[in-house]
Protein backbone atom coordinates (compact mmCIF):
# COMPACT_ATOMS: atom_id res chain seq x y z
CA UNK A 1 0.00 0.00 0.00
CA UNK A 2 1.15 3.24 -0.72
CA UNK A 3 2.52 5.63 2.08
CA UNK A 4 1.57 8.90 3.69
CA UNK A 5 4.74 10.21 2.39
CA UNK A 6 3.94 9.50 -1.49
CA UNK A 7 0.06 10.33 -1.00
CA UNK A 8 1.32 13.99 0.90
CA UNK A 9 3.51 14.67 -2.84
CA UNK A 10 1.23 13.72 -5.05
CA UNK A 11 -1.33 15.87 -3.82
CA UNK A 12 1.61 18.35 -3.33
CA UNK A 13 2.01 18.32 -7.43
CA UNK A 14 -1.60 20.08 -7.83
CA UNK A 15 0.32 23.34 -6.89
CA UNK A 16 2.57 24.43 -9.25
CA UNK A 17 5.70 25.25 -6.99
CA UNK A 18 5.71 21.42 -5.81
CA UNK A 19 5.21 20.89 -9.40
CA UNK A 20 8.28 22.71 -10.20
CA UNK A 21 10.06 21.47 -7.03
CA UNK A 22 9.69 18.27 -8.10
CA UNK A 23 9.67 17.85 -11.85
CA UNK A 24 6.55 15.99 -11.59
CA UNK A 25 3.23 16.15 -12.47
CA UNK A 26 0.05 14.09 -12.64
CA UNK A 27 -2.49 12.81 -15.57
CA UNK A 28 -5.35 11.23 -14.61
CA UNK A 29 -7.64 8.66 -16.00
CA UNK A 30 -7.63 5.08 -17.57
CA UNK A 31 -7.10 6.49 -21.07
CA UNK A 32 -5.11 9.05 -20.47
CA UNK A 33 -2.90 6.94 -17.64
CA UNK A 34 -2.28 4.24 -20.26
CA UNK A 35 -1.10 6.40 -23.72
CA UNK A 36 0.78 8.22 -21.06
CA UNK A 37 2.35 4.78 -20.33
CA UNK A 38 3.41 3.88 -23.45
CA UNK A 39 5.90 6.58 -23.52
CA UNK A 40 7.57 8.82 -24.50
CA UNK A 41 7.81 10.40 -21.31
CA UNK A 42 8.68 8.67 -18.05
CA UNK A 43 6.17 8.15 -16.13
CA UNK A 44 7.03 7.24 -12.41
CA UNK A 45 4.81 5.84 -10.97
CA UNK A 46 0.70 4.59 -11.08
CA UNK A 47 -1.81 4.84 -8.30
CA UNK A 48 -4.83 3.14 -8.77
CA UNK A 49 -7.83 1.31 -6.82
CA UNK A 50 -7.39 -2.66 -6.11
CA UNK A 51 -10.65 -2.78 -9.00
CA UNK A 52 -8.59 -0.67 -11.51
CA UNK A 53 -5.82 -2.79 -10.81
CA UNK A 54 -7.23 -6.00 -11.83
CA UNK A 55 -8.62 -5.25 -15.06
CA UNK A 56 -5.31 -3.19 -16.21
CA UNK A 57 -2.26 -4.57 -13.76
CA UNK A 58 -1.61 -6.52 -17.55
CA UNK A 59 -1.53 -2.94 -19.56
CA UNK A 60 1.19 -1.06 -17.17
CA UNK A 61 3.95 -1.30 -19.10
CA UNK A 62 7.30 -3.10 -17.46
CA UNK A 63 9.48 -1.15 -15.37
CA UNK A 64 6.60 1.53 -14.38
CA UNK A 65 5.46 0.62 -10.86
CA UNK A 66 2.06 0.24 -9.94
CA UNK A 67 0.71 1.19 -6.38
CA UNK A 68 -2.77 0.45 -4.76
CA UNK A 69 -4.29 3.29 -3.21
CA UNK A 70 -8.14 3.37 -1.49
CA UNK A 71 -10.90 5.04 -3.13
CA UNK A 72 -10.76 7.55 -0.20
CA UNK A 73 -7.60 8.48 -0.71
CA UNK A 74 -7.96 8.64 -4.45
CA UNK A 75 -10.07 11.38 -3.22
CA UNK A 76 -7.75 12.95 -1.74
CA UNK A 77 -5.02 12.88 -4.42
CA UNK A 78 -7.04 13.46 -7.21
CA UNK A 79 -8.00 17.35 -8.63
CA UNK A 80 -10.54 16.17 -10.53
CA UNK A 81 -14.11 16.82 -9.19
CA UNK A 82 -14.94 12.99 -9.73
CA UNK A 83 -11.74 11.32 -8.70
CA UNK A 84 -10.60 8.56 -11.27
CA UNK A 85 -9.63 5.24 -10.34
CA UNK A 86 -5.88 5.86 -11.73
CA UNK A 87 -3.23 8.18 -12.10
CA UNK A 88 -0.06 8.53 -13.21
CA UNK A 89 3.05 10.48 -11.80
CA UNK A 90 5.01 11.62 -15.00
CA UNK A 91 8.36 13.14 -15.19
CA UNK A 92 8.80 16.76 -17.12
CA UNK A 93 11.04 16.76 -20.28
CA UNK A 94 14.03 18.72 -20.50
CA UNK A 95 13.09 20.83 -23.67
CA UNK A 96 14.52 23.57 -24.36
CA UNK A 97 14.19 26.40 -27.65
CA UNK A 98 17.64 24.40 -28.90
CA UNK A 99 15.65 21.40 -29.03
CA UNK A 100 12.97 22.50 -31.81
CA UNK A 101 13.31 22.80 -35.31
CA UNK A 102 11.07 25.77 -36.31
CA UNK A 103 12.12 26.24 -40.25
CA UNK A 104 9.79 23.32 -41.53
CA UNK A 105 6.06 23.14 -41.29
CA UNK A 106 3.99 25.44 -38.88
CA UNK A 107 4.76 26.64 -35.34
CA UNK A 108 2.31 28.42 -33.22
CA UNK A 109 3.38 30.64 -30.40
CA UNK A 110 1.04 32.01 -27.67
CA UNK A 111 0.92 35.11 -26.29
CA UNK A 112 -0.29 35.06 -23.03
CA UNK A 113 -3.04 32.48 -22.72
CA UNK A 114 -4.73 32.15 -19.48
CA UNK A 115 -7.13 29.99 -19.75
CA UNK A 116 -5.83 26.14 -18.75
CA UNK A 117 -8.83 24.68 -21.35
CA UNK A 118 -7.95 26.88 -23.85
CA UNK A 119 -4.27 25.70 -23.55
CA UNK A 120 -5.21 22.11 -23.45
CA UNK A 121 -7.77 22.17 -26.49
CA UNK A 122 -4.89 24.50 -28.31
CA UNK A 123 -2.82 21.12 -27.95
CA UNK A 124 -5.64 19.01 -29.10
CA UNK A 125 -5.79 21.25 -32.57
CA UNK A 126 -2.20 21.65 -32.94
CA UNK A 127 -2.23 17.06 -32.65
CA UNK A 128 -5.14 16.98 -35.14
CA UNK A 129 -3.68 19.35 -37.66
CA UNK A 130 0.07 17.78 -37.74
CA UNK A 131 1.57 21.11 -35.87
CA UNK A 132 4.33 19.15 -33.90
CA UNK A 133 5.36 22.86 -31.90
CA UNK A 134 3.56 25.32 -29.79
CA UNK A 135 5.84 28.38 -28.28
CA UNK A 136 4.46 29.94 -25.27
CA UNK A 137 5.34 32.97 -23.99
CA UNK A 138 6.33 33.16 -19.59
CA UNK A 139 3.01 34.66 -19.23
CA UNK A 140 1.23 31.88 -20.82
CA UNK A 141 -0.92 29.39 -18.14
CA UNK A 142 1.38 26.75 -17.07
CA UNK A 143 1.58 22.91 -19.23
CA UNK A 144 1.30 21.05 -16.01
CA UNK A 145 -1.92 22.81 -14.64
CA UNK A 146 -4.24 19.65 -14.31
CA UNK A 147 -6.66 21.46 -16.17
CA UNK A 148 -4.88 21.69 -19.25
CA UNK A 149 -3.15 18.22 -18.97
CA UNK A 150 -6.84 16.72 -18.86
CA UNK A 151 -8.09 18.60 -21.43
CA UNK A 152 -5.16 17.78 -23.82
CA UNK A 153 -6.18 14.14 -24.10
CA UNK A 154 -2.87 12.69 -24.60
CA UNK A 155 -1.96 15.12 -27.43
CA UNK A 156 0.99 16.59 -25.13
CA UNK A 157 3.15 13.14 -25.79
CA UNK A 158 2.79 14.55 -29.84
CA UNK A 159 3.51 17.74 -30.01
CA UNK A 160 6.09 19.97 -28.11
CA UNK A 161 5.05 22.88 -26.10
CA UNK A 162 8.38 25.03 -24.76
CA UNK A 163 8.37 28.13 -22.92
CA UNK A 164 10.10 31.16 -24.48
CA UNK A 165 10.71 35.12 -24.79
CA UNK A 166 8.85 35.61 -27.58
CA UNK A 167 10.57 39.06 -28.59
CA UNK A 168 13.82 37.08 -28.90
CA UNK A 169 12.42 34.08 -30.39
CA UNK A 170 10.22 35.88 -33.06
CA UNK A 171 13.27 38.69 -33.84
CA UNK A 172 15.48 35.58 -34.58
CA UNK A 173 13.03 34.73 -37.40
CA UNK A 174 11.78 37.92 -38.58
CA UNK A 175 12.54 37.63 -42.44
CA UNK A 176 13.19 34.00 -42.88
CA UNK A 177 9.81 32.73 -42.21
CA UNK A 178 6.36 34.65 -42.52
CA UNK A 179 5.03 35.42 -39.34
CA UNK A 180 1.37 35.46 -39.12
CA UNK A 181 -1.25 37.48 -36.16
CA UNK A 182 -4.94 37.24 -35.72
CA UNK A 183 -6.39 40.42 -35.36
CA UNK A 184 -9.64 41.59 -35.55
CA UNK A 185 -8.67 44.10 -38.35
CA UNK A 186 -6.47 42.15 -41.14
CA UNK A 187 -6.35 40.57 -44.45
CA UNK A 188 -9.07 38.47 -44.91
CA UNK A 189 -8.05 34.76 -44.08
CA UNK A 190 -9.91 32.62 -46.74
CA UNK A 191 -7.87 35.14 -49.30
CA UNK A 192 -4.75 35.30 -48.17
CA UNK A 193 -1.68 34.08 -49.28
CA UNK A 194 -0.87 31.29 -46.64
CA UNK A 195 2.54 28.97 -46.99
CA UNK A 196 3.07 25.30 -46.45
CA UNK A 197 5.67 26.62 -43.63
CA UNK A 198 4.97 29.59 -41.59
CA UNK A 199 4.45 30.85 -37.62
CA UNK A 200 1.32 31.22 -36.44
CA UNK A 201 1.01 33.96 -33.28
CA UNK A 202 -2.41 33.57 -31.32
CA UNK A 203 -3.27 36.22 -28.63
CA UNK A 204 -4.34 36.74 -25.06
CA UNK A 205 -8.26 35.70 -24.58
CA UNK A 206 -8.67 39.59 -23.70
CA UNK A 207 -6.13 41.76 -25.20
CA UNK A 208 -5.49 39.91 -28.45
CA UNK A 209 -1.73 39.97 -29.19
CA UNK A 210 0.65 42.25 -27.02
CA UNK A 211 2.53 45.31 -28.50
CA UNK A 212 5.89 44.37 -28.03
CA UNK A 213 5.17 40.95 -29.90
CA UNK A 214 2.94 42.76 -32.31
CA UNK A 215 5.68 44.27 -34.06
CA UNK A 216 7.05 40.92 -35.47
CA UNK A 217 3.79 39.77 -36.96
CA UNK A 218 4.37 40.39 -40.65
CA UNK A 219 1.01 39.47 -41.63
CA UNK A 220 -2.20 40.59 -40.08
CA UNK A 221 -5.08 38.36 -40.82
CA UNK A 222 -8.38 38.09 -39.82
CA UNK A 223 -11.22 35.26 -39.50
CA UNK A 224 -13.98 37.38 -41.69
CA UNK A 225 -17.90 38.26 -39.32
CA UNK A 226 -20.78 36.94 -41.46
CA UNK A 227 -23.61 39.33 -41.31
CA UNK A 228 -27.60 37.74 -40.78
CA UNK A 229 -28.50 40.20 -43.21
CA UNK A 230 -28.42 43.50 -44.87
CA UNK A 231 -29.34 45.32 -41.74
CA UNK A 232 -27.39 44.94 -39.18
CA UNK A 233 -27.75 44.13 -35.85
CA UNK A 234 -24.81 43.56 -34.03
CA UNK A 235 -22.69 39.89 -33.97
CA UNK A 236 -20.20 38.65 -31.35
CA UNK A 237 -17.08 40.35 -31.02
CA UNK A 238 -14.66 38.36 -31.41
CA UNK A 239 -13.66 34.17 -30.96
CA UNK A 240 -12.25 32.05 -27.97
CA UNK A 241 -8.72 32.07 -28.66
CA UNK A 242 -9.13 28.14 -29.13
CA UNK A 243 -11.64 28.81 -31.58
CA UNK A 244 -9.92 30.40 -33.85
CA UNK A 245 -6.54 28.94 -33.62
CA UNK A 246 -8.81 26.16 -35.25
CA UNK A 247 -9.90 27.93 -38.20
CA UNK A 248 -6.55 29.15 -38.47
CA UNK A 249 -4.93 26.23 -38.50
CA UNK A 250 -8.14 24.43 -40.10
CA UNK A 251 -7.42 26.81 -43.36
CA UNK A 252 -3.61 26.85 -43.43
CA UNK A 253 -3.86 23.34 -43.88
CA UNK A 254 -6.51 22.87 -46.37
CA UNK A 255 -4.48 25.60 -48.71
CA UNK A 256 -1.09 22.68 -48.53
CA UNK A 257 -3.55 19.34 -48.66
CA UNK A 258 -2.50 16.40 -50.50
CA UNK B 1 -32.46 47.78 -0.63
CA UNK B 2 -32.83 44.13 -1.06
CA UNK B 3 -35.76 41.96 0.53
CA UNK B 4 -34.24 38.55 1.73
CA UNK B 5 -36.89 36.81 -0.06
CA UNK B 6 -35.75 38.57 -3.45
CA UNK B 7 -32.10 37.09 -2.33
CA UNK B 8 -33.76 33.92 -2.24
CA UNK B 9 -35.32 33.59 -5.30
CA UNK B 10 -32.05 34.92 -6.90
CA UNK B 11 -30.13 32.52 -5.62
CA UNK B 12 -32.44 29.54 -6.11
CA UNK B 13 -32.29 30.27 -10.05
CA UNK B 14 -28.95 28.39 -10.42
CA UNK B 15 -30.67 25.03 -10.04
CA UNK B 16 -32.75 24.50 -13.33
CA UNK B 17 -35.88 23.50 -11.71
CA UNK B 18 -36.28 26.89 -10.22
CA UNK B 19 -35.10 28.39 -13.31
CA UNK B 20 -37.97 26.46 -15.37
CA UNK B 21 -40.72 26.99 -12.29
CA UNK B 22 -39.90 30.94 -12.71
CA UNK B 23 -39.15 31.38 -16.59
CA UNK B 24 -36.48 33.90 -15.42
CA UNK B 25 -32.44 33.06 -15.56
CA UNK B 26 -29.60 35.20 -14.71
CA UNK B 27 -26.63 36.82 -16.29
CA UNK B 28 -23.84 38.26 -15.07
CA UNK B 29 -21.01 40.93 -15.55
CA UNK B 30 -20.90 44.81 -16.50
CA UNK B 31 -21.00 43.85 -20.30
CA UNK B 32 -22.96 40.83 -20.29
CA UNK B 33 -25.86 42.62 -18.24
CA UNK B 34 -25.80 45.90 -20.56
CA UNK B 35 -25.80 43.80 -23.64
CA UNK B 36 -28.76 42.33 -22.39
CA UNK B 37 -30.46 45.08 -20.88
CA UNK B 38 -30.36 47.20 -24.67
CA UNK B 39 -33.09 44.55 -25.28
CA UNK B 40 -34.87 42.43 -26.47
CA UNK B 41 -35.17 39.99 -24.22
CA UNK B 42 -37.20 41.39 -20.82
CA UNK B 43 -34.81 42.14 -18.17
CA UNK B 44 -36.93 41.84 -14.81
CA UNK B 45 -34.23 43.60 -12.61
CA UNK B 46 -30.31 44.71 -12.23
CA UNK B 47 -29.00 43.78 -8.78
CA UNK B 48 -25.67 45.32 -7.91
CA UNK B 49 -23.27 46.97 -5.63
CA UNK B 50 -23.33 50.73 -4.42
CA UNK B 51 -20.42 50.80 -6.16
CA UNK B 52 -21.31 49.38 -9.77
CA UNK B 53 -24.51 51.53 -9.31
CA UNK B 54 -23.13 54.76 -8.63
CA UNK B 55 -20.72 54.23 -11.86
CA UNK B 56 -23.56 52.67 -14.43
CA UNK B 57 -26.70 53.69 -13.36
CA UNK B 58 -27.19 56.14 -16.05
CA UNK B 59 -26.54 52.72 -18.59
CA UNK B 60 -29.44 51.28 -17.24
CA UNK B 61 -32.44 51.67 -19.93
CA UNK B 62 -35.31 53.40 -18.22
CA UNK B 63 -38.40 51.12 -17.12
CA UNK B 64 -35.72 48.16 -15.64
CA UNK B 65 -35.90 48.25 -11.80
CA UNK B 66 -31.92 48.18 -9.98
CA UNK B 67 -31.93 47.24 -6.41
CA UNK B 68 -28.62 48.10 -4.48
CA UNK B 69 -26.88 44.45 -3.08
CA UNK B 70 -24.64 44.19 -0.46
CA UNK B 71 -21.45 42.80 -1.66
CA UNK B 72 -21.44 40.01 0.93
CA UNK B 73 -25.07 39.32 -0.61
CA UNK B 74 -23.60 39.72 -4.09
CA UNK B 75 -21.18 37.18 -3.56
CA UNK B 76 -24.39 34.81 -2.08
CA UNK B 77 -26.48 35.22 -5.46
CA UNK B 78 -23.20 35.22 -7.66
CA UNK B 79 -22.85 31.50 -9.52
CA UNK B 80 -19.23 32.87 -10.45
CA UNK B 81 -16.11 31.98 -7.94
CA UNK B 82 -15.14 35.77 -8.26
CA UNK B 83 -18.47 37.22 -7.84
CA UNK B 84 -19.24 39.92 -10.25
CA UNK B 85 -20.81 43.41 -9.12
CA UNK B 86 -23.39 43.11 -10.96
CA UNK B 87 -26.21 40.94 -12.38
CA UNK B 88 -29.46 40.53 -14.44
CA UNK B 89 -32.56 38.76 -13.87
CA UNK B 90 -33.76 37.79 -17.22
CA UNK B 91 -37.23 36.62 -18.49
CA UNK B 92 -37.13 33.25 -20.91
CA UNK B 93 -38.31 33.79 -24.37
CA UNK B 94 -41.17 31.61 -25.31
CA UNK B 95 -39.70 30.13 -28.63
CA UNK B 96 -40.62 27.12 -30.18
CA UNK B 97 -39.74 25.29 -33.20
CA UNK B 98 -42.85 26.72 -34.91
CA UNK B 99 -41.22 30.82 -34.38
CA UNK B 100 -38.11 29.34 -36.69
CA UNK B 101 -37.56 29.39 -40.35
CA UNK B 102 -35.20 26.74 -41.48
CA UNK B 103 -35.19 26.90 -45.32
CA UNK B 104 -32.37 29.64 -45.66
CA UNK B 105 -28.99 29.83 -45.07
CA UNK B 106 -27.42 27.03 -41.67
CA UNK B 107 -29.67 25.87 -39.09
CA UNK B 108 -27.20 23.83 -36.29
CA UNK B 109 -28.44 21.27 -34.70
CA UNK B 110 -26.95 19.93 -31.36
CA UNK B 111 -27.29 15.86 -30.70
CA UNK B 112 -27.07 15.90 -27.12
CA UNK B 113 -23.80 18.21 -26.08
CA UNK B 114 -23.01 18.09 -22.74
CA UNK B 115 -20.88 20.20 -21.42
CA UNK B 116 -22.06 23.82 -20.83
CA UNK B 117 -18.62 25.84 -22.22
CA UNK B 118 -19.42 23.84 -25.16
CA UNK B 119 -22.68 24.85 -26.29
CA UNK B 120 -22.08 28.68 -24.96
CA UNK B 121 -18.62 28.76 -27.29
CA UNK B 122 -21.20 26.77 -29.79
CA UNK B 123 -23.68 29.92 -29.71
CA UNK B 124 -20.60 32.49 -30.04
CA UNK B 125 -19.44 30.62 -32.85
CA UNK B 126 -22.82 30.53 -34.65
CA UNK B 127 -22.89 34.20 -34.04
CA UNK B 128 -19.43 35.27 -35.42
CA UNK B 129 -20.50 33.25 -38.81
CA UNK B 130 -23.90 34.41 -38.87
CA UNK B 131 -25.94 31.58 -38.31
CA UNK B 132 -28.92 32.65 -36.33
CA UNK B 133 -30.82 28.97 -35.49
CA UNK B 134 -29.51 26.25 -33.28
CA UNK B 135 -31.84 23.67 -32.78
CA UNK B 136 -30.89 20.79 -29.81
CA UNK B 137 -31.89 17.97 -28.59
CA UNK B 138 -34.00 17.81 -25.71
CA UNK B 139 -30.44 15.71 -24.53
CA UNK B 140 -28.64 19.09 -24.63
CA UNK B 141 -27.48 20.72 -21.42
CA UNK B 142 -29.95 23.25 -20.62
CA UNK B 143 -29.42 27.33 -22.62
CA UNK B 144 -29.74 28.89 -19.41
CA UNK B 145 -27.04 26.87 -17.16
CA UNK B 146 -25.09 29.92 -15.50
CA UNK B 147 -21.65 28.51 -17.36
CA UNK B 148 -23.90 28.40 -20.69
CA UNK B 149 -25.24 32.20 -20.85
CA UNK B 150 -21.85 33.33 -19.42
CA UNK B 151 -19.49 31.70 -22.19
CA UNK B 152 -22.20 33.11 -24.87
CA UNK B 153 -20.54 36.54 -24.52
CA UNK B 154 -24.03 38.31 -25.05
CA UNK B 155 -24.46 35.95 -28.63
CA UNK B 156 -27.45 34.36 -26.52
CA UNK B 157 -28.79 37.83 -27.64
CA UNK B 158 -28.80 36.80 -31.50
CA UNK B 159 -29.02 33.17 -32.01
CA UNK B 160 -32.38 31.46 -32.10
CA UNK B 161 -31.98 28.35 -29.56
CA UNK B 162 -34.70 25.99 -29.25
CA UNK B 163 -34.65 22.60 -27.64
CA UNK B 164 -37.14 20.08 -29.91
CA UNK B 165 -36.94 16.02 -30.85
CA UNK B 166 -34.36 16.00 -33.50
CA UNK B 167 -35.77 12.95 -35.03
CA UNK B 168 -39.33 14.58 -35.93
CA UNK B 169 -37.62 17.82 -37.10
CA UNK B 170 -34.99 16.19 -39.37
CA UNK B 171 -37.51 14.24 -41.01
CA UNK B 172 -39.29 16.97 -41.38
CA UNK B 173 -36.42 18.82 -43.29
CA UNK B 174 -35.00 15.48 -45.38
CA UNK B 175 -35.17 16.01 -48.76
CA UNK B 176 -35.66 19.38 -48.93
CA UNK B 177 -32.02 20.48 -47.52
CA UNK B 178 -29.32 18.79 -47.43
CA UNK B 179 -28.39 17.46 -43.92
CA UNK B 180 -24.34 17.38 -43.30
CA UNK B 181 -22.99 15.36 -40.06
CA UNK B 182 -19.45 15.05 -38.68
CA UNK B 183 -18.17 12.00 -38.35
CA UNK B 184 -14.36 10.38 -38.49
CA UNK B 185 -15.37 8.93 -41.38
CA UNK B 186 -16.77 11.17 -43.93
CA UNK B 187 -16.50 12.97 -47.43
CA UNK B 188 -13.08 15.42 -47.34
CA UNK B 189 -15.31 19.05 -46.15
CA UNK B 190 -12.37 20.54 -47.86
CA UNK B 191 -12.95 18.90 -51.32
CA UNK B 192 -17.09 18.20 -50.29
CA UNK B 193 -19.64 20.50 -52.02
CA UNK B 194 -21.00 22.82 -49.63
CA UNK B 195 -24.18 25.01 -50.52
CA UNK B 196 -25.34 27.94 -48.86
CA UNK B 197 -28.09 26.46 -47.45
CA UNK B 198 -27.96 23.61 -44.98
CA UNK B 199 -28.27 21.90 -41.41
CA UNK B 200 -25.56 20.76 -39.83
CA UNK B 201 -25.47 17.78 -37.32
CA UNK B 202 -22.95 18.23 -33.93
CA UNK B 203 -22.60 14.63 -32.46
CA UNK B 204 -22.13 14.34 -28.36
CA UNK B 205 -18.78 14.55 -27.00
CA UNK B 206 -17.63 11.49 -26.20
CA UNK B 207 -20.46 9.82 -28.86
CA UNK B 208 -20.83 11.77 -32.04
CA UNK B 209 -23.83 11.93 -33.54
CA UNK B 210 -26.50 9.16 -32.59
CA UNK B 211 -27.95 6.58 -34.60
CA UNK B 212 -31.10 8.26 -34.49
CA UNK B 213 -29.97 11.22 -35.65
CA UNK B 214 -27.72 10.18 -38.15
CA UNK B 215 -30.15 8.65 -39.96
CA UNK B 216 -30.99 11.30 -41.19
CA UNK B 217 -27.59 12.93 -41.89
CA UNK B 218 -27.92 12.87 -46.11
CA UNK B 219 -24.18 14.01 -45.90
CA UNK B 220 -21.47 12.71 -44.00
CA UNK B 221 -18.32 14.81 -43.62
CA UNK B 222 -15.10 15.13 -41.87
CA UNK B 223 -12.35 17.38 -41.27
CA UNK B 224 -9.19 15.57 -41.98
CA UNK B 225 -6.35 15.18 -39.60
CA UNK B 226 -2.87 15.62 -41.35
CA UNK B 227 -0.28 13.58 -40.41
CA UNK B 228 3.65 15.05 -38.95
CA UNK B 229 5.59 13.01 -41.32
CA UNK B 230 5.33 9.72 -43.21
CA UNK B 231 6.62 7.50 -40.27
CA UNK B 232 2.98 7.94 -38.90
CA UNK B 233 3.32 7.99 -34.74
CA UNK B 234 -0.41 8.74 -33.63
CA UNK B 235 -2.93 11.86 -33.46
CA UNK B 236 -5.53 13.50 -31.95
CA UNK B 237 -8.37 11.28 -31.71
CA UNK B 238 -10.68 13.65 -32.21
CA UNK B 239 -11.45 17.44 -31.93
CA UNK B 240 -13.23 19.16 -29.19
CA UNK B 241 -17.17 19.31 -30.26
CA UNK B 242 -17.02 23.38 -30.41
CA UNK B 243 -13.53 23.26 -32.43
CA UNK B 244 -15.34 21.19 -35.23
CA UNK B 245 -18.32 23.04 -35.07
CA UNK B 246 -16.04 26.46 -35.50
CA UNK B 247 -14.09 24.47 -38.33
CA UNK B 248 -16.74 23.52 -40.20
CA UNK B 249 -18.52 26.79 -40.03
CA UNK B 250 -16.10 28.39 -41.18
CA UNK B 251 -15.51 26.26 -44.36
CA UNK B 252 -19.05 26.65 -45.25
CA UNK B 253 -19.09 29.84 -45.30
CA UNK B 254 -15.84 30.51 -46.91
CA UNK B 255 -17.71 28.70 -49.92
CA UNK B 256 -20.35 31.19 -49.72
CA UNK B 257 -18.10 34.25 -49.15
CA UNK B 258 -19.56 36.76 -51.30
Amino acid sequence: MISKKQLQYIRSLRLKKFREAGRQYVAEGTKLVLEMAAGPFRVAGIYATADWLKTYRDKIPQGIPAEEVSEPDMARISSLSTPSPVLAVIDMPQTTLKDVAVKEGITLVLDDIQDPGNLGTIIRIADWFGISRIICSPGTVELYNPKVIQSTMGSIKRVQVIYADLGPFLEGRAGNTKIYGTFLEGENIYSAQLPKSAIIVIGNEANGISPKVGKWVSDKITIPVFRYSEEEHGHAESLNAAVATAVVCSEFRRRNYE
